[in-house]
């Protein structure tokens, strides 16, 4: 386990960093540089390589569990070797969306802070708060509960009204209430600015993880405006594809780290 | 990928064992017998001898995911193990809880679908229509959403109100009108009948996977009378722990044999 609690690890590198760059990991076997083999060991020698040339622009990283898992059980150990080649100072979140009853809830946070050291991962608010608990269970670690997420369908479900509050926001003031609520966070995409305010304006001293910048589109001046706490820390901007497949040549690694450079500047830190 | 489609062979499976038990396989390396060593290779040999000892009572199968991945990298290659020791014309189906935004939820898909050869995989509706899309492209495949889960915190989210209706009915109805409806089923947990009633009501031709009896103590009879589609199919009711740990001792598989044939009974399928 990476030192310390997540958050405190986290605010310390964005501040250091002096962005909230969070790199995504999201090796998609498709999109691999052209000279890289399509296997296992062809996506190891990407990530290590990513990794090597934005580290020290990352305020953290996310790698994305569905993208090694659809690697077969090598995948696993692929995402073992990605883990150890992050500088033990960055804190790394597990992408995961898990949500399962608790004693699955309990295996799955055994696997992701336990097995393979993660001090944070996303997990879905479905279930409720038993769901939940197994993962905080574990000492400085942290959830990030989805809340108001950033793809197209999000507001089918996430949106619908009760009682003249939306469901994203009940997940919020409901859970803020739960037992170590302080290690409680919430994903919130940043193609709905609005949504992202009202979840910050509830959640004055939580972390955002913010999807959605990039490929996706999202205003990286208004999430940073929007989505930090006071006193600048407690948030993480996620962009994967616009910096891992930046470029597909034999420069890729330089070209990851020139969208890196540039993403963490729009995502820059101030305070 | 097992033949034909999840839905078909799920309802002549049943009819022909005459039963709607799912053997759910959620290996605890804590709960394993006595004499097996706690490790991967403990893992096996006990999937191995459940399932050699039960399927021919079983209408299905159920690997929670959970319990795999909290052996690290070699609990996938258990998990591969398991699924090819199940009969071809026993279904099985996927533990997996996913929910992703959409190019996500593809890699999950294809894991699930593709790599392990899964026909079946439970999912979360949170992110709404595009995070579940994904794996309905598979042909022939299935989605269960959770709409109603087993457990004590429940209804914490699931039960509220949405202009009259709970948040569970509302997936169900909404789900019912998105595209490949008919590979879409749902979870209904048995220590919530009067929500399981509901649902079958909202989706009268749709695959029901009820967990919550045995450990949980959901009423088997009520299960059966209320879950299942007109024509007796479309129903699976799942028991894990009360199966795989009934003996922790030299006869474990046989005392598994016994709690699966028990269960089978109380979830006998007569139509």
């Amino acid at each position: 386990m990476r030192g310390g609690s997540f958050r405190r690890l986290l605010d310390e590198r964005s501040r250091i960093a002096g962005t909230y760059l969070c790199v995504g990991l999201d090796p998609d076997l498709e999109r691999l540089p052209a000279d890289l083999p399509r296997s296992p060991d062809g996506v190891r020698a990407f990530m290590l390589r990513v990794i090597e040339a934005t580290h020290d622009l990352a305020a953290c990283y996310k790698p994305n569990l569905a993208f090694f898992e659809a690697l077969g059980p090598e995948g696993w150990r692929v995402l073992a070797d990605t883990l150890a080649a992050i500088p033990p100072d960055v804190p790394v979140i597990a992408a995961a969306k898990r949500g399962d009853v608790g004693n699955t809830a309990r295996a799955y946070a055994h696997a992701l802070f336990g097995v393979y050291g993660f001090t944070c991962a996303t997990v879905s608010p479905y279930l409720g708060c038993d769901s939940v608990a197994p993962f905080l269970d574990h000492a400085g670690c942290s959830v990030l509960l989805l809340a108001r997420t950033s793809n197209p369908s999000a507001a089918e479900f996430q949106n619908l009204e009760i009682g003249g509050m939306p469901l994203y926001l009940h997940v919020v003031t409901v859970s803020q209430a739960w037992e170590h609520a302080d290690r409680i966070g919430y994903v919130a995409g940043a193609t709905a600015p609005k949504e992202l305010a009202a979840i910050r304006e509830a959640a004055p001293d939580a972390t955002l993880l913010v999807p959605g910048v990039g490929e996706q589109r999202g205003d990286a001046d208004a999430v940073v405006r929007l989505g930090a706490a006071a006193g600048g820390g407690g948030l993480a901007v996620n962009v994967s594809r616009s910096i891992l497949y930046a470029g597909r040549g034999g420069d890729f690694a330089t070209r990851a780290r020139d969208a890196a450079r540039h993403y963490a500047g729009l995502l820059e830190r101030r305070a």
